[in-house]
């Protein structure tokens, strides 16, 4: 019989990353508190709170002596412990932000990029000369760096030989080594989605979920699974991609090279597709960006003149990704999906009602009328925010503070 | 913020199932042998086991005194702590076996049902007989029955007010009541792709992974998804319904009410509306049950003739299959998803190579050709028993053993 699939070290790993969460959520907290927000018993609270304090992780703020009793430590993340930093490679621009280990933000730079350049070099060289400014205008030694994480588009796949599947990108473990040397500092990778997911829950949102869906819309389409406060990497790090699962058999070529996907329906380019079925010669249609075609589509639906083939598309993509969110909520069955990236941010109020009927017509059972679904409150720099809590996670994994299974280090 | 998801109790809880599972699945084993299986502590160990002997859940079978050291002691699940019964009620069948509470079998009793005939009256009566004829075999008397598992095919939804949703069937609460009021003993109600997944967890197989999905293919069609040793339910025990996701958007029509579900293409009356599309004279579209259709479509495939519309048939199945389960893959990329059900094993062999190929070019990345994908070695039986040891789990539950989140009680 194989092992047990959770040993007693990862117990402990779980209850300090409880206690981690924690702290990074309310700012400054005592023991007490801790536990109470836990459920881990004092003697838990206190053996782990002494291990962080050991590896300078957390510091005491401040000691307050009450009439009775014994005096009470401020508990906070030491912020001094060093620097991590988060950068979102998207299509069109690189993020870089700068953080201690708070997570307060000391430093933020943005790259414009041009979005059909997707050649390994540029796309390295961009990411390197966005870690170099953000540490220049935060006045940060690189020795004082403890991880820097990165997200990228697409797939990112595990383990040994860790690979990059970016569409249209060409990508390989060659650039991924030459990624690594260029950032020179302690590495990981991961997609915007499960960074977005990881964020939520280091940071306290999603918390009073077991089980949550963040669904990204943009260019690309997915979704990350968190269940009972994890996000679920799979085998190979590859699930939640729901975007690459079917719509309909035969359908629209998707850029992965499947025929059918939901992310050529409800992906920018599928919606454009989907205008230019209803109406060949649309003036949207000659617009080049994919984000500048979903903010005139808001635009124009929201304009004083009624645009029918605006309408129809909007309420053609409500049905393609109602009947895509029913499979999803058929799989998983969450207590709460909510929609992010920015064509939810565009379109979402004008999406909702129409996706909400049909995935409540179209999801087993109540499994549709009973699920939460909205567009998430969570903003773009969610992601360098989210990668960066991930390069943290690493360390804190290196220091053997946590069992972690999770992000992906080069 | 909201309570954490991990309470010290759940993590107690989950110690006794670790050592429960290694106790039904060893047979007889020591204090040290469970240690090093479940990876929990000797001390753990000790408290957990002292906690089932109090309850007389395990017994000592002997103790051998060494040369030195202290005498060692085996331990074994306590047969005669009381019965459970776990029943499989099937389309065309009802079974009820008899287990004591190491989960040996007393008694079995099979009872035929006409598939047509699904009104509550007739199924629940068909269930109360095979219970009463299945305690009388054994020379069992009620008073010592711990609990009663039944699995119902279709959706079982939870919570507050659980109903049971199957195609066809016109169940609502009420049924509910009268199967309470006729078995009258401590009940629990699941569906057979969830039951047929808590066998393999509980007894031992599906352990030495750590994500493995089950899928059923019979006249219906669903997938259990098991994760990190958990059956994933869901936020109303729905999670799984993948029969009832997309293969085809406006594709054929499904019996839950919904176009271009899974189970339209890939559950029986699916292969037989694909071998119509082929040939629709075909002769063994005369056949009437289900599952004499897909025995002869294995028999005609196996035979010494050519028949070029069974083979397109199952070609075009396997085309289907694979596609659908490329989007299982995608979201949840498991380790392992084995097949099983009646279609399974009757044209699985048959199946399988294209199914694989199919799986392997769709799925996102190399997650297709990573996963093993195989048809399961379980046979029937393993339904009444996967429920049987439901009811023994919600028993623990109220003896304050377990902390079920888990098996719906009526
Ligand atoms: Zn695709
Ligand atoms: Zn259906």
């Amino acid at each position: 019989m194989a092992v047990s699939r959770r040993t007693s070290r990862d117990i402990r790993s779980e209850s300090r990353l409880d206690v981690l969460h924690v702290l990074l959520s309310q700012g400054e907290t005592t023991r007490n508190e801790i536990a109470r927000t836990t459920g881990l018993s004092p003697a838990t609270v206190a053996t782990v709170v002494g291990e962080l304090l050991v590896e300078g992780i957390v510091v005491e703020t401040k000691v307050t002596v009450g009439r009775i009793g014994r005096p009470t430590a401020t508990l906070a993340m030491n912020p001094d412990r060093g620097r991590v930093v988060g950068i979102d490679v998207a299509e069109t621009y690189v993020r870089a932000e700068l953080f201690d280990t708070a997570l307060t933000q000391i430093a933020l730079v943005d790259v414009e990029r041009d979005e059909h350049l997707l050649d390994p070099d540029s796309v390295v060289e961009a990411i390197g000369s966005a870690l170099d400014r953000v540490l220049e205008q935060g006045g940060v030694d690189r020795r004082d760096v403890l991880g820097v994480g990165v997200s990228l588009p697409g797939l990112v796949q595990a383990p040994a030989g860790v690979s990059v599947l970016v569409p249209n990108w060409t990508w390989h473990t060659v650039e991924l080594d030459r990624l690594r040397e260029r950032v020179g500092l302690p590495l990981v990778i991961d997609n915007p989605l499960k960074v977005i997911a990881t964020a939520e829950l280091w940071l306290g949102r999603g918390r009073s979920h077991s089980s949550l869906v963040t669904v990204n819309l943009g260019t690309g389409v997915g979704a990350a699974i968190v269940l009972e406060g994890r996000i679920l990497r799979g085998a190979t790090n590859l699930a939640g991609e729901w975007g690459h699962s079917l719509l309909a058999l035969d359908g629209r070529g998707c850029r992965c090279g499947r025929r059918g996907c939901v992310e050529a329906y409800v992906g920018a380019p599928g919606i454009r597709q989907t205008l230019r079925e209803i109406a060949p010669d649309h003036p949207l249609l000659a617009l080049d960006s994919q984000r500048d075609f979903i903010e005139a589509m808001a635009g124009a639906a929201d304009g004083p003149e009624h645009d029918a083939a605006v309408d129809g598309t909007i309420a053609r993509t409500a049905w393609y990704l109602g009947s895509a969110l029913a499979d999803l909520v058929a799989v998983v069955n969450p207590e709460v999906v909510t929609l992010t990236g920015w064509t939810a941010w565009a379109l979402g109020d004008r999406l909702l009602p129409a996706t909400r009927e049909h995935l409540r017509d179209q999801a087993p059972g109540t499994a549709g009328a009973d699920v939460e679904l909205g567009v998430s409150t969570i903003g773009g720099s969610t992601v360098s925010t989210g990668i960066a809590v991930i390069a943290l996670e690493r360390f804190l994994a290196d220091a053997g503070l946590l069992t972690s299974r999770t992000p992906i280090a080069l």
